[in-house]
């Protein structure tokens, strides 16, 4: 295939640039891949496993004659990797992102990006319970979406481009407004991970049920919130600090809905309760028609496939 | 494999019941299995896929003869069992259940057996999202946890021959008391299906975010929740009303925690969340560590084993 761009620079190597890096290699969707992290050990590694075609020391090294720039670090660490590539970056250049939040994402990177270059936030839907450059994988992106956020000035020519790029990455493309996302992630993202974290973090707290029991259990509902809360910290509270206003509505929401079924349960409403678990399983059939998950019983972990 | 019981009766047959009959033929454990269920299309689906030697029409023909009598049904449901089987259950036999609570199984069942019977309450910690008798598959308990909850008079024999039974199965089996067992599960199991029903209900509530969003956007961490809200609404809805007090105490310290990890999302306090992140992440390594679930990133669902 021909490359959809000369030259791609990854800014942070984590999970999810490891995986573009793989997922591009795959597909040769970029003439040079360049990257950088700022933890010398995170480079080191990246060099040993060949990562990418060059690792430089400074995100301003890697940007210089890129036509793709993605940055692929925490949302809290987005402004101040974008003033560090700003007086950088090519003429014409793209610069995106891979932040789970979008509206603060652009407020801290917008200001310091040259006119001369295109930013167009986006957002792939995938990741796994491990982070770091090891962890990335070529198949991560097949079949997830991936949600672009373009500008009101943004060149259609260059959304096309990008689109085409995390189209032959293996993911499905939509565009979205920045607030619009940012509420529907907290919905099917944000919300459901502050649930996870706290219920594992109820369940570490407990003295009377021992860790060991937790964990010897926990195959009766509670190991699925355990993956889920063993995602990256950092990365994380990036997350909720940089998605207050959305998360809080969410969870404001939730906490209304789960004390009229606490009440359900005190009060012995039966009716209430099964009437409410019916509704709940329709949407997993949606999921599985939608082809985001799998139909095998408990994720196909059980060993009987469907 | 000589088998332990000479004639086993299932009374309910869904997943559990269903998979039990499997497991059982899988090593011999039994020398006849005999199977009922309350509806006539649940027998006609048994009698069609040959899950037991024998399908009789009412509870009280199925136990006759059998030493071993499995109720397999919904927890709110054992009771009415209970005095329909008592007068036909056979001298010595043991008498046990799967239900997943196990202090109001106890109060249910109890009175309607007789003295010439033991009954020795059990809990397989396996299941999956999906339900009824075409459902069932051999391995489900393979490595799984069975809890026995011995009564004081319980003849230790009739213990250990059950015991047997279940490492037959698959199962790693461990002894507890009921109200203990009730308290570990409302932790494990029975707060995390409420939350995750919780969290589902909400998102399909939002009118704002389209169910086709949210169905679309689900791999970001919701589809987790959705498979634990697919879950069999009568069983569950028995689960909770039948779990009353350990089920409320346990969502009343999430509710605590949830309000306190909301506060430091509003007030800024970054640290806060990353360090209640970071604990959290221990619990998964030692989840993977005991065996309990995979190190698959996602489950193994994104194609990528470790």
């Amino acid at each position: 295939m021909t490359p959809i761009y000369d030259r791609v620079a990854l800014i942070g190597l984590g999970l999810i640039a490891s995986s573009m890096a793989l997922a591009m290699k795959r597909q040769g969707l970029a003439g040079e891949i360049v990257g950088t992290a700022r933890s010398a050990a995170t480079r080191q590694i990246a060099v040993e496993i060949g990562l990418c075609d060059r690792i430089t020391e400074t995100a301003a090294d890697a940007v210089k004659g890129a036509d793709l720039v993605v940055l692929c670090v925490p949302v809290g660490a987005m402004g101040q990797v974008a003033a560090e590539i700003g007086p950088h970056l090519a003429r014409g250049a793209t610069v995106t992102d891979v932040g789970s939040v979008k509206r603060a994402v652009i407020e801290a990177v917008q200001p310091h990006l040259p006119d001369y270059v295109e930013f167009i936030p986006a957002h792939p839907l995938a990741g796994t319970e491990h982070s770091g450059p090891r962890s990335g994988f070529a198949e991560l992106f097949d079949n997830r979406w991936c949600l672009l956020v373009p500008q009101p000035d943004s060149d259609p020519e260059a959304v096309l481009r990008l689109r085409q790029f995390w189209e032959g990455l293996g993911a499905n493309v939509d565009e979205m407004d920045a607030d619009h996302h940012d509420l529907v992630l907290a919905v099917t993202s944000h919300a459901p991970h502050l649930i996870a974290y706290t219920m594992v973090g109820v369940a570490d707290d407990l003295r009377r049920v021992t860790d060991s029991e937790v964990i010897k259990y926990s195959a009766a509902g509670f190991r699925d919130f355990t993956r889920i809360a063993a995602s990256d910290p950092t990365m994380w509270r990036d997350v909720f600090l940089n998605n207050k206003d959305a998360t809080l509505e969410i969870l404001g929401r939730f906490t209304e809905e789960l004390f009229a079924l606490q009440r359900a349960i005190r009060t012995g409403d039966g009716d209430h309760l099964h009437a409410y678990f019916t509704r709940t399983r329709a949407i997993r059939r949606g999921i599985i028609s939608a082809g985001q998950d799998t139909d095998a019983p408990d994720f196909g972990r059980s060993g009987r496939k469907v």
